[in-house]
């Protein structure tokens, strides 16, 4: 029960209602399960039945790991996220789970308007609750998309600062001495393929840069390594 | 431990490699919440270090829960699972999770090749480790794509079969004198509205039909309650 609140939390849900929930909760366990997200378990509702638990709800999804009677038009949660996030515009939805060890009952499943099915391998398909809460409040959060992953410093570099870089590169490897001048093309496309791989951002263009000039340099200057190489030269 | 080699199970992964491992480990509780992964656990390798842990992947992507110091360049698990399939084809891939307090250390996270981040919402963005690992595994064997929902047990309707049934409540409407005849028109639109909403399987249009037809069946013959009622209209 703790692991189910922590999973809701970290999705940004915050209701959760339980049908005649078993009397035995742990209550250490449960704190150090949900830690911040206890004040979920502490403002649950409860119902006696499932009817009464989904009354106001404009969806009633409900998660069944069995195949079979009736559960042949399951979707995954993430098929059926969009439409169910259309729902929740305008009314409450249930996401319906069934107990540790027996899952949804037959005659529950009726009520469902949604039935979802997680995508798990045929060795071991039934999933611990808490990890189906996960996986369907994960669906459910990506779908609704309202998250941003850390920005990068500085903006993608363009074109023309690729360009420079390289140009410092093709003379970095003629200073050097890395490969005949016959060769140097060639090696040129080469570095260009390993360096564009991914997009690169102008902080990143700038580190390689400065290599390629430091290496340009240093060619020139025999710097000693023992000594505080102050009068390198500066960045583009 | 035991809910995190489930997860693994539970997506077909078999290879759990740990760092410099805690002695400590209730094997009561591995056990209850391994249940049949619990061969995971016994299969697992050891290694001292992080480095020797993962020197033959070929692509090493960490989780990291938290933003800032070389973090920006983080995607999601769904972002970064086709690249890292595309590797896994030719190496074993390695998904790195941090420990349950700390997460990942900074003079580890250097060895990432992909640098993942769950989203998750502001309030609460720590994942319990076991979900984390949950999430990913879900996001990597949703991406393989090697799973199958159930198959209805008949194809969907075609639109000639559609147009018998709608013909059907046509005559049913007029039999059981639902409406006007003037108003059946638009009345038969609502009902094709709502019976076209999501997509029907040859089976459910036998059971909307057969119902329209024993409506007009019993506006004409006044069946009983309480007899049986054995001289039904022949399903089509």
């Amino acid at each position: 029960m703790g692991a189910i609140c922590r999973a809701m939390k970290n999705c940004g849900l915050d209701q959760l209602v339980l049908v005649n929930p078993s009397p035995e909760m742990d209550p250490v366990e449960l704190r150090k399960m949900a830690l911040k997200a206890l004040p979920i378990y502490k403002n649950r509702q409860e119902f006696d039945s499932l009817e009464e638990a989904v009354a106001d709800c404009g969806a009633v999804a409900m998660t069944s790991g069995v195949d079979g009677f009736y559960r042949d038009h399951a979707s995954t949660p993430r098929q059926a996220a969009p439409d169910l996030l259309e729902i929740a515009a305008q009314k409450p939805i249930a996401f319906v789970f069934g107990s540790e060890d027996k899952g949804m009952r037959t005659d529950e499943l009726k009520f469902a308007t949604h039935l979802l099915r997680i995508p798990s391998h045929h060795a071991y398909s039934s999933l611990n609750l808490s990890q189906a809460v996960m996986v369907v409040t994960h669906e459910i959060y990506q779908a609704i998309g309202d998250f941003s992953l850390g920005e990068e410093k500085t903006p993608p570099a363009d074109h023309r600062f690729l360009e420079r870089m390289f140009e410092c590169w093709d003379k970095a490897m003629k200073d050097i001495h890395f490969c005949e001048d016959a060769k140097r093309e060639h090696m040129m496309l080469g570095l260009r393929r390993v360096l564009t791989r991914g997009s690169l951002t102008e902080n990143d263009v700038k580190i390689m840069m400065g290599l390629a000039r430091q290496a340009s340099w240093a060619s020139k200057n025999h710097p000693q390594p023992q000594r505080e190489n102050n009068d390198r030269p500066p960045l583009p």
